[in-house]
């Protein structure tokens, strides 16, 4: 008997009886391997949409508890639904809500956080040799309420489950094929990257990457959980998220990423007094408004006046403006602005730790392209522009051609073999 | 603070965004006349229809533990949805599942038993001013996992609900606005009772009255729930649902009621040997197939072959035959036909007690119409018909007619008011 493997199907991979019946017959032939099968299912297709199109025709602002009552009812459809698949292809599998698989959170309805897996009734299971199928995305709190892990927390709830089980994988079935060099959807001759560190997905997930949710990559990092990003509509290798040790070489430039939902705010003619941003940024945080990149300006000279601008989701703009707007009096803000049109593009590579020149050559490339940058950060594997949003797909295609992340680039991985490493230069 | 009342709202009574929002203003109406409330919601409309089909599409005989996990999801979007809207409405409302509300049942998945209610989380909600919705038709096993009543079966969960919180009366809001004294679309002059009794209410029930189901009723009168039957789109009172005594004087008959799904299968040329009928009851009751009405010819002479017909719910016939075919040749049966075209016609009344006149009035009644009678079943307040199918509709206007249960008879409920009982003759 091998070891226990845990398998997350996301939404479009359990869409339809089809795309069940598909998902049902990958568990089991992951059982037929001798692997002890966990499997994670999303809500099918547009379940959830539908649900939370229901709550608005009922209430602007639906109650959080009941929202979280209503929407993990999608999930254990799907599981539900492929458990009796998978018992019609001769196999036994068991379907569990969040709450029978012991997934314990926090009450923080509608993006509750994991604070322990019971995992007694997966292992009871597991040792009646049944397929364990686990509704993702939701938890029973600390007061006994039903909650849900926020968008995405699927990916959660798999690495969870897998680290509570010890599994030897966790296994991401989604709709594209593993993570890539850049939007294949944008840069044609992108390339599927056969590792990457979970460093480098850390860094992708927040930069605009929407194939693994960041908190997933962040759970799985800290329980050193190994996950194998993959395609549920091909076979094949996909993308093994790793430490970094066994990544092994690692390439200058990994992957360009890129966010085109951003926009920007600015405040001008501020007080020079200390505490005024953190006035800013507290109002912000309040009404839960996601800021991003933040630049401002000092003064020139003593009493004179300073600037500052910020990065938010586009969608966060009235929330900004709203949060702000009291503010404007009391602390005598000289104006409030804000561009909607805003987009991102972020490198993300373990080498740039050693290599201090991919920045520069970054902004030479943008800059020979047209491209205006208008605010900047970074971390050690990671460089973000803001740009403008009509340039992003430029910029994209731009970095992805200079460091050479393209299919035909030199690549040692068709040497090496698959688990090696992606080296492009 | 007045009493504890049990509200259930059916399918169609939220079925849509209006409509819950209707049965959130009726539940708060009833909070803000003091009362503490238990509501006990359906799945929406046509959802159980459809999570049934997305199971059929999966599987020809979907695993019943799985098809409970599928179908409970149902009546909790339902409760999240109508808590949304009596939050809005300035009250406080929670969603219970039926296993958060501690309905606990037996492990007969489809169609489980309620073994006992530990109603500690609806009493903890309730003294904490909030008003309880209770998903219907389910509850949680012995074995932990998740149980359906079976069709209908919010209306037990209501009643069983109403037991164990001690409440004092359970109302059934439906599409129709009570018992009525034959079905209003095929008697248009079909008059709704003010009050009926447990007794009769349960043979109603058993006949093909699906106002109410028969399971709620023995329930209720075992408990000692009263009962009021109304319409969730108009005031004003429904049938209550009492006890003999409270019902007061009774009606020669109270109600005609109907079924037009009836089968008879008869097998001819039977032996004449002991405990031939009991292999075929015990053969069918095997296969799930329900019995209703049994007639045996005893053979003329010694040594003659016996015949034996026997009604079942149409969708069973296949049933039977698949169940009896084997018996054919081992008991030494001549044949086994099936006649799929048959009815039933009942009438009901707790007056029949003590008026042995009323059988014979309705045979003669259906004889004068030409009606012929297949077979006759009675209890002490019952006499059911088995008819052609064409021929029920003209046999409940008849009865309905000869027993003078119509709006144009005399009725002295107008004078003695809405809560006595319905006086036809």
């Amino acid at each position: 008997m091998s070891g226990t493997v845990v398998m997350k199907f996301g939404g479009t991979s359990v869409a339809d009886a089809q795309r069940i019946r598909r998902a049902a017959q990958r568990i089991v032939a992951k059982r037929e391997e001798g692997h002890r099968v966990v499997a994670v299912l999303s809500a099918r297709g547009k379940t959830t949409d539908e649900l939370i199109r229901a709550a608005q025709e009922i209430s602007d602002s639906p109650d959080p508890r009941e929202m979280d009552m209503l929407l993990s009812t999608g999930e254990r459809q799907s599981c539900a639904l492929c458990a009796m698949a998978i018992n019609d292809l001769g196999h036994r599998a068991i379907s569990l809500t969040g709450s029978q698989a012991g997934i314990v959170t926090d009450t923080s309805h509608t993006k509750a956080r994991i604070l322990e897996v019971r995992a007694d009734r997966i292992h009871d299971g597991l040792d009646a040799d049944a397929i364990v199928l686990v509704a993702g995305f939701q938890g029973v709190s600390t007061a006994r309420d039903v909650t849900t892990l926020g968008r995405g927390g699927s990916d959660t709830t798999a690495v969870a489950l897998a680290a509570a089980v010890d599994a030897e994988l966790c296994e991401i079935y989604t709709d594209v094929a593993g993570v890539f060099t850049a939007d294949p959807r944008m840069v044609p001759d992108a390339r599927k990257l056969s590792t990457v560190s979970f460093e480098e997905m850390l860094e992708m997930s927040a930069s605009g990457a929407g194939v693994l949710q960041l908190r997933a990559v962040e759970y799985a990092r800290n329980h050193g959980v190994r996950i194998h990003c993959r395609s549920s509509f091909e076979d094949g290798a996909g993308t093994f998220v790793l430490t970094e040790e066994e990544t092994m070489e690692r390439p200058l430039v990994t992957a360009v990423t890129h966010s085109t939902d951003e926009a920007r705010v600015t405040l001008t003619g501020l007080p020079d007094r200390p505490g005024i941003a953190g006035r800013v940024m507290t109002a912000l945080a309040k009404a839960n408004v996601n800021v991003d990149m933040i630049i401002q300006n000092e003064p020139q000279s003593e009493g004179q006046r300073a600037d500052m601008s910020f990065t938010v989701p586009r969608d966060d703009i009235r929330g900004a403006h709203d949060a702000l707007d009291p503010l404007v009096e009391e602390l005598g803000i000289g104006a409030i602005a804000s561009d909607p049109a805003m987009g991102k593009v972020s490198l993300v590579g373990a080498g740039m730790r050693s290599h201090p020149g991919v920045a520069a050559k970054a902004f030479s490339v943008l800059g020979a392209a047209g491209v205006n940058i208008e605010m900047i950060s970074t971390s050690p594997i990671k460089i973000s522009c803001v740009v403008r949003e009509a340039d992003v797909a430029r910029a994209v295609r731009e970095l992805h051609t200079a460091f050479e992340l393209g299919a035909d680039a030199v690549r040692r991985e068709d040497v090496q073999g698959v688990h090696r490493p992606v080296v492009s230069s």
